[in-house]
Formats: structure tokens, C-alpha cells, sequence
């Protein structure tokens, strides 16, 4: 096999062969074929796309870079849950104890916040203590004790994965269907699952800013997630806003919490339970998606849900004693609040500056060496299609850097675009796929 | 300027500003870019394309990456020739001693062989004693005593070029118009010349197999060539078959000397004549590339065309003799003839294939790093739409790799396509684009 060759055939926009592709990620990951070779390879794969038996290969090729988790002792379907990320999107932490509390597995591995958009492991790492870089004996101790289990990536799961996103990142051939497809599929398939709901986001606050590209995605997720015999049910769901009204770590703990112990934050619900319900008809514990939710529901009512999440949190080492008494929290320097200069209806938001805003304010990272602080975010309350009156409270942000204030003042208040008609609010679940 | 920017934009099609390119192949140039990015700019410009404007602001960058030569103290035109280059082309030895001959300087600028083709420097380097590695100063002095010299690329001419087609060589972006135009231009211009005379090959034994993407660079040269306002004009001609009969480094020379002493080579003189008459029309000597062509003949036939050539030779410190008597020069060890064993018409030649089995022979380089035997390499008879009798010699080998021999003739003999009826004779001239 020569390199060559392989980039000449996929620049000429004719697919490569499972062989070939092996030998580019198996030479790539034993670092044989140089950085400029594999870039130059990207660039032809982001341009000319690649089909489904690619997507599937690649796929495979990235997740045999690693190993693959072997849950064989644990009894139960083993069912995750991946979204695309956005702003506010805490589902994670709230679905999690919910389908693990319906006797369902839940052995997710999770990634970290960069730019607007926020990572599970900074949510929960913002609980003092608790611990997502488990062993894997660890890992799998705390599935086997209460089901359910939230870690970072290890180095044996799909490195190719890592290597190839690096370059990725510095190469401009990030937003590539067939690439993002192998670099979310090779992590999750590695976890040894059953099962797979998936969250495409779409909207200003998504990567996938436009719904044809969200539905692409999806659909080359399903491909690929069906290549490999695993049941997959996909939604495409909205983030023109923040889901839910808290945006920051620890105040998308502190929301998360609030959601477990019964409160009605409508938008974060309805997507959460339709995901959590989708995992529990996965798992064979319910006959339709809608008993799934219905499930879920009874599981927040009876408490269930909050115990099994602070089982979770105790079992990864975390301080309970801050989700029980969430005021105990450490608070931010400066808290300021920002107040609607005018009235109207609410038909815009752009959400990506919102998350820009939270990300200034300390809550997120501009590169991935910067650090996050947890307490800093913002707690946001317009939603498309309300009425605001000149007064009242849009946001209220929560900062250790009094120079960013002015900064993200301005940005919040510039994302929302009012009307004097009466606007329409977004649909939220916008397409399930089976 | 960001570069993962500007190679997003390339990516998507978009068009670059000058500014963008400069600050690509400058930064390309001090290092401030590593070969990822720039192999990955370098894919999308493949596939993705340039447009004249891009093309010509790339090949500025390129060309004052290094230094202009400064020509301005010599009288006179200064014209060149640059060829795509094949099999047997060796029309530079011939025509650029006419054409000084006739009173117009030709600084040229000449390459190596590599895969099938062979380079000009190499066929003079196989005089004993020439050297094309001269000096700046060396080099306008030769101009100055005999208005021709024919050196190698130096240091300072174009450094960004030589840097960009070794990534090229290595990521399957070498076949690009843009790209290559860039590569040419970018050196030829840094001649200091008024003007150039292009000689696009196309068919099996050239670099541009099929007319139209011929046609295409042509275009896109002379585009970026006027945008320098250089008076240009392009030829297309045919490489379906080897140029005159002789391929091999001192064979050409060989073949060129008999041509420069007035023997008939009928295609090698046509093809040659034109481009020398174009050079002469250009350099303000003739009323039109016609009366160009007859004033060459008439060079020839009184013999200043050899004189010039030995005086060309001599300044370059080769040895005469070898010229004055061609049968000196050092013999293979191994002659090997190859007889027709059938009769028909010549229908098809693989050009392709004879310029590799005169390499495998020793003629030629397949790594950069070969070396080679100047002694070796093909007498090749036949042309298409010629008629072959079972027991005519079709070729002669000569090569001092005994073990090459079987291979070689296997590839000349499988490169010649007979049929019973009469074959039609190619049109060695296919284009004149003024």
C-alpha cells in the first residue's frame, strides 16, 4: 500500500477500500505516515465526503486503535446517550440517574467544554471532589453498583481518535460529516453499549447551525451505528436557545439538581425525558418511547432520580453535602444583573454569543489549556417567542473578573433581537428518528 | 491573518485575496506555517481550484520569495523557452543556440529528469567538463559572450517554489494548473525575461495526457505570464511518441549535434523550429514565428547554429572534443537491438513506457537521489502511422545493467500497439495559442 496513492484516489472523489483505510489510520497512529500526509488526506476526505462503507471503516479502524470495554460480567443492557453539545444542554447529568434508576446501564464517557458550548466532566468536576479520570476497575465498580457512571476519555479507547482530532482542529477539516461521524461513533461503540440515543443539536447555539446539516449527521451517525448491530434512535433537537436558564458548571449542576428533586424547567424537561425515555424503550424496559417518559417522570416523582444521582456523585468521590445543601456553593466575586431597557416579543437569540458571554465570564475555555472557573456563568430567562417588559430581568451573570463584565453585558444584551408583533416560540423536539 | 482561516476559505470554495496568499507563502517560507497546514491549503487548492487573479498573486509570492536576476546591463531581448517536458525532448540543446545565433538572449533556466522525463541539465551535464551550476556572475557572463547559457536553478531563484513542490511530491497535489502555473511561472519570471515561448505537451508520454487539460495550462501560463506583461505564446504539441529517435542523456546530445549539422530529424526539427521561430518572432528579429522558422533554417544550414552550441559548451567549461567527435564518448558495455517479429502499421505507442524502460536502463532517476549513467538509454525507430516488416530493427539499448535488459525490452516491445490496416501519423503541432 502506498500513502500517496490512497490520497490520490479520495482527492479524485473515489472511495477507498476498508484495506486502505486501515492502512492510513493504522500507519497514522504508529506515526508512519507524517502529519503533512494525513492532513492533505483530511482535506480531500472533508472536500470530496466520503459513503457510508467509509464512514463504517473509518469508523472501525478508529475504534481497533483501542480497546473496547468489556461489560460481559455486568447483567443488563448497557444504553448511552451522545449529543452534539450547545449551550445550557445538562440533560446528561439528569438522564443519567433517571434510566439507571429504571434498571438500565449507563457507562458514559464524556468530553469537556471549548468555546461556547460546555462538556459534561467540567459540569461535574465542578462538584468539589468528584472524580471522572476512574480506572477502568473503577469504572466499572460504580456501573456495577448503581448502573450508571460518568468518565473522560481513557488512552485505550479509540486513540486514533485524539491523535486525528489534533489535527483536525489546526487543519480546518472539523466540520466534516463522515469525520465527525468515525470521532463520535469509534468513542461511544468503545464503551461496549447495546444501545444509542442520540441528540443532534441544531441552531445558532449548535455546530450544526442548519437543519439539513443536522439531519445528515444524524443519519451518518445511524448508518454507522447500525453497521455495527447497535439499536440507535436519533432526535434532532433545537438550541437557537440555552436549554434550561442556567449556563456555567455549577450552575448547570445546581439547575440539574433542581430538575431531579421535581422542578418544571419546561424546555430542559421535554428534551431530557424524550432522551431519557428513548434509553429506557433501548433497554427493554419500556414498550414505546412515550412509556419511556412516562417512566422517567414516576422515577423524578417518587425521588428516585435524585438518589440514584447523589449515589453516583458519592460513588466518584464527590461532596455530597454541596447537592444536598446546594446554597452551601462558593459564590462569584460579582454578580450583576442586567434588566430589559424596552419592552417586546422575543424572535431572536443568538445563542453562540450567549455561550461566547458564559465563556468570558470564566465558565469556559477559549483554548483547551485554559481553566474554567465553576462558579462563573449566567442564569438567563428570555425564551424566543415571550414578551419582555422594560424592566424586567433578562439575566443575571456571575463573574470572578470584573473586567469582563462590560464585555459580556454587551454581548448578552446585543444576542436578543425584539419584536413589536407577537412571535412564535421554536419547536423543540424538531425530528425522531428510528 | 489566520491560516486555519484562509485554508477554511479555500476549503469552501471561496476565492483568497493577495494579501492572504502572500501571507501564506511567506510565513510557508520562514517556517511560521508547518507542512500540516500548507499540505492542507495545498489540498482544497487542488480540488477546490484558483482563479486567474489567485494564480498570478501565487506565483508573485513565489517569485519574490527569491530574487529577480538582473538583466538590465545585457542588450538585447531576452527570451526563453519552457517546455512541460516528455520522452526525447530535447529541443532546448538545438533551438536555444539558433535563437542566439540570431541576436536575441536566452537566459535559460533549466530542471532535471525524474519518473519518464528527462532534464535538460542532465543531458548537458553528460558533455564531460559542463558545468551548470554556474554563478550569477558566471551566468551573465556567458550571456554577455554568447547570448545563450543554460544553467540549474539556484538558491535564490524562487526558494518558496522548491519548498512547496517537495510537500506537493508527498501529498498527491502535483497534477494541479494552478499550482504548477505557480511552480513555472514563478521561476521562469525570476529570468528577468521580456518573454517566453511555452511548449505544452500532451498525450501518453507527457506530464498532460489529454488535449484539453493541455490547453488548460496553456492558458492559465499565459494568463499569468501577460498579468507579469511578458509577451508570451504557447504551442501544444504532441508526446505520443518519443521527439526525433534518440532518448538518453548523452544521446540526446548526440541526436541534437547531427540536428545542429543539418541532419533531418523530421519531427524533432518541426517541433524545434517552431518554438525557436515564436522566440525569434518575440525577441523583435522576425515579422512572424514563419519568418522566425526560415531564419532558423537558414542559422542551421550555415552552420552558426553548431558554432553557436560549441561556443555554449566551451564557456561552459565542457569538453568540444566529445562534440566535434561524437563517436569518442564512452560506449555501454551493453547493446542490445530489438527487431519487429511481425509486420504492420504502428496504431499506438505507450510513450510512458518508453521513457521508464530508457530509466530502468540507467538513464534516468526514480528517487531524486539516483544517480545516472549518461551513456545509456534508446535508438527508438518507429512512428505511428509507419509501416514495421517482421525483422526490422524497432530499437537499440544501450546500458550497462546487464540485469535490465529483459525487463526493458519487454516494456518496448509491449509499448508498440500494430494493426493490419494503415494507421493514421499524429499531428505534431497541435496548437498555436498566441
Amino acid at each position: 500500500m502506498n500513502t500517496v496513492t490512497i490520497i490520490k484516489k479520495k482527492r479524485d472523489g473515489k472511495s477507498l477500500t476498508k484495506k486502505e483505510i486501515d492502512f492510513l489510520i493504522n500507519s497514522y497512529s504508529q506515526k508512519e505516515i507524517p502529519d503533512y500526509q494525513f492532513s492533505a488526506f483530511l482535506m480531500a476526505s472533508y472536500i470530496n465526503g466520503m459513503n457510508k462503507k467509509e464512514t463504517a471503516a473509518l469508523t472501525k479502524s478508529m475504534l481497533y486503535s483501542g480497546k473496547i470495554i468489556d461489560l460481559s460480567d455486568i447483567p443488563g443492557k448497557k444504553i448511552d446517550k451522545h449529543s452534539t453539545g450547545g449551550v445550557g444542554d445538562k440533560t446528561s447529568l439528569i438522564l443519567a440517574p433517571i434510566v439507571a434508576a429504571a434498571g438500565i446501564n449507563v457507562p458514559m464517557i464524556s468530553g469537556r467544554g471549548l468555546g461556547h458550548s460546555g462538556g459534561t466532566l467540567d459540569k461535574l468536576e465542578s462538584i468539589p471532589g468528584f472524580k471522572t479520570n476512574l480506572s477502568l476497575k473503577q469504572y466499572k465498580n460504580v456501573i456495577k453498583k448503581c448502573k450508571a457512571v460518568l468518565i473522560g476519555q481513557t488512552k485505550n479507547i479509540a486513540p486514533a481518535d485524539k491523535l486525528i482530532y489534533s489535527l483536525r482542529d489546526v487543519t480546518a477539516t472539523v466540520e466534516s460529516i463522515p469525520l465527525i461521524t468515525a470521532s463520535i461513533m469509534s468513542k461511544k461503540l468503545a464503551e461496549g453499549i447495546d444501545g444509542l440515543v442520540l441528540d443532534v443539536k441544531t441552531g445558532s447555539g449548535a455546530f450544526m447551525k442548519k437543519l439539513t446539516e443536522a439531519k445528515a449527521l444524524a443519519y451518518s451517525l445511524m448508518s454507522t451505528a447500525k453497521s455495527f448491530n447497535k439499536k440507535v434512535i436519533s432526535f434532532i433537537t433545537d438550541m437557537n436557545q440555552p436549554l434550561g436558564n442556567y449556563i456555567g458548571n455549577w450552575l448547570e449542576v445546581y439547575e440539574s439538581v433542581q430538575v431531579l428533586q421535581g422542578k418544571n424547567v419546561k424546555d430542559l424537561l421535554d428534551v431530557t425525558l424524550h432522551l431519557s425515555g428513548a434509553m429506557i424503550y433501548l433497554g427493554g424496559k419500556a414498550q414505546s418511547i412515550n412509556e419511556g417518559i412516562e417512566i422517567s417522570k414516576e422515577i423524578i416523582k417518587t425521588g428516585k432520580a435524585f438518589d440514584k444521582f447523589s449515589e453516583i456523585v458519592k460513588l466518584q468521590n464527590g461532596n455530597i453535602s454541596y447537592i444536598r445543601n446546594l446554597k452551601k456553593y462558593p459564590k462569584t466575586k460579582y454578580k450583576e444583573i442586567i434588566k430589559a431597557d424596552k419592552s417586546g416579543y422575543i424572535s431572536k437569540l443568538d445563542n453562540y454569543k450567549i455561550g461566547m458571554a458564559s465563556l468570558e465570564l470564566g465558565a469556559g475555555r477559549k483554548t483547551k489549556e485554559d481553566k474554567i472557573d465553576f462558579s462563573a456563568g449566567i442564569i438567563f430567562y428570555p425564551k424566543i417567542g415571550s414578551k419582555i417588559k422594560k424592566g424586567d430581568v433578562i439575566a443575571e451573570l456571575f463573574t470572578n473578573r470584573k473586567d469582563k463584565i462590560d464585555l459580556s453585558k454587551n454581548m448578552i444584551s446585543s444576542s436578543i433581537k425584539l419584536s413589536d408583533k407577537k412571535t412564535k416560540s421554536v419547536k423543540l423536539i424538531k425530528l425522531i428518528i428510528k
